[in-house]
């Protein structure tokens, strides 16, 4: 259905290793891992007012039993709930949890393919702390690790400054810059100013208010957001901690999502060659390492996949079809290396070895692979 | 809401591990791993009629746009749909897709916790072959690799014979034996002969009907089941295979699902030892390998922990909270190991390393520790 998406293996592979890198980027700044829920029932939400305010976006349903249910868009109130009943004390704090999970939105109008679904995948990470100073050095910490795992995963991200909703004066977004994005940004050319447009008091061409650079609107993918949440949950949802002078307090709270589905899609955006009809997947999530394609089924193409199989991982192509189909499809999935074993490189002293991002290409006896690989 | 359960960091850290040796198992039998979805339009439910069939179990609702939606209890239409558009010749077969992905049902009365839930975790294969033939040697060897990820994971499952609906003569469970079980089977104390209450001709204390044995009535919980669908989902559906002479035929399918998180709740039922209110998680899934336990926040647990925490997953406790209040805690938290050291491990030459599972305790070095571990 329009807005719902699968993933076939070879996507799942690339969507695996995203999740992967995310993961190992929450744990790192001592994220913990925790599996929140689809179904969300309405009294939670009632605390907030939200089950009211964001029915546009949130499917809602009745059960068997007459109950309203909403299939969870995002899990400030599900998460708070679960913070109110462990965390007593300023001990505990701060603490983050996140979680890697299928969300929904009622989009009436579902486009751009997985860039902009009604069911996607989202990394959302909770924080509370006793204080908004100490919420302000989580919030740059996660920044920063949101810059370096965009960046691991292929995605160079500018760091915009969004609006921070009736609760707080900032958000910020992750965009890629990209013509088919839906959103628009104002970026200086020299520094590391950047504002969304919603918010923008700049314009092409201006100049930088920060610096000498030349202020240039572009396109973009907004991958990933940061969010002050101040008070605004715990507060209605009586999430509070005892201070070390005994008195109790509302907790602080921000939140951090990078979509993951769309992150996959926004790196095809990217590293999809319209006119070669290729694709060249960077390295860290690519599906494979390196795809050996033996023509004329060749012994020497075996040998080798056997030798290297268990140190990178290879996609083998030694199907009984034409050279052109096999890289045609070979230009599809996107491995960034490529190995081709023929009579015709056997001749010349060995395979033929193609780094796709170069296009640089070279004979490399086939005992030697291994180690240029 | 009832049925609904999250799970928190050491649950998740259970789960991942038997999400991990399940899709270990997958892929050794060449499953290859997809992603489908929770949303689910009617049209596609229509064409095998199950969209009014199983309205019961699956929660349906419309969307904005006044189109039935159900949320997927289970996904047979789905895949079929996926491999009518890229399986057309005997030569793309045979082929086995899964998923680990969340499902649901509307039950009425959710109950028993993660038993039974109306949002669950499920492992869920789909393979499809040229002939019965091919089905059969297929779906024998699924049941013996499930045997095998149930051991692994420390569960120790009957292969028990059940009803196979409408459209096949068998279907199997994979059941754990235990008194909180909703389910009843009997077998042979001899023999592997089992059976499902539902189709059993024998009763409690028979003679078995393969052996000589005696036939033993228990309860016990499902955690996994493997189902011939025969042609009635490629039929209803239209998807067939060319097969080697040239003329169109229905793919034969089956259906091989695992509960993921009733597999985690059955290895709590089977090792939860109600009477010292403590859980003992077997290796493979355990959230830590060791717990270490610091009494009085000594510098010799420091050591040792910094010592040996990048090669074994450790649980540090050095909390300054009551000796009472962490044994209790680590009772519940399960790590099959435990490091005490205190003042008075230390006066008697190192620290107490103590087996969960079996009792034993005993003094070791500090230095010797991490070699025993």
């Amino acid at each position: 259905m329009a807005g719902v998406y699968g993933l076939l293996p070879l996507g799942l592979k690339v969507y695996r290793k995203i999740e992967n890198i995310v993961r190992e980027g929450m744990n790192s700044i001592d994220g913990q891992e925790i599996m929140m829920n689809v179904l969300q029932p309405r009294e939670l939400w009632d605390e907030t007012g939200r089950f009211s305010e964001i029915s546009e976006i949130m499917y809602q349903f009745k059960d068997k039993n007459g109950k309203d249910i909403g299939l969870a868009p995002t899990h400030e109130e599900q998460v708070t709930d679960i913070i109110r009943h462990h965390i007593k004390s300023y001990k505990d704090l701060p603490t983050s949890l996140y979680q890697i999970q299928v969300k929904f939105r009622n989009e009436p109008r579902a486009k751009s393919g997985l860039l902009r679904g009604r069911e996607f995948m989202m990394k959302d990470m909770y924080s509370f702390h006793v204080d908004e100073k100490d919420f302000e050095n989580h919030y740059k910490k996660v920044g920063e690790k949101y810059l370096d795992i965009f960046s691991k995963i292929g995605l160079k991200t500018k760091y915009v400054a969004a609006d921070g909703g009736i609760f707080s004066k900032y958000s910020h977004e992750f965009q890629v810059i990209c013509p088919t994005g839906e959103d628009t940004i104002y970026y200086c050319d020299k520094c590391d100013f950047a504002e969304n447009k919603e918010i923008a008091k700049v314009k092409n061409d201006d100049k930088c208010p920060k610096c000498d650079g030349k202020i240039i609107e572009a396109k973009s993918i907004e991958v990933g957001n940061i969010f002050p949440l101040k008070n605004k949950f715990s507060s209605a949802m009586g999430a509070k901690y005892v201070d070390n002078n005994g008195s109790e307090k509302d907790l602080i709270m921000g939140c951090y999502g990078i979509g993951l589905t769309r992150a996959l899609a926004a790196i095809v955006e990217v590293y999809f060659d319209q006119e070669n009809n290729m694709m060249i997947w960077p390295e860290s999530v690519a599906p494979f390492d390196v795809e050996i394609i033996s023509l004329e089924k060749n012994k020497e193409a075996e040998e080798l996949y056997e030798k290297i199989k268990d140190k990178i991982e290879i996609l083998y192509d030694d199907r009984d079809i034409s050279a052109g189909e096999k890289f045609a499809e070979a230009d599809l999935i996107g491995a960034p290396k490529r190995v081709i074993v023929s009579e015709k490189s056997l001749k010349s002293g060995g395979a033929e070895l193609i780094d796709l991002k170069s296009g640089e290409s070279q004979i490399v006896e086939i005992e030697e692979i291994a180690s240029v690989l």
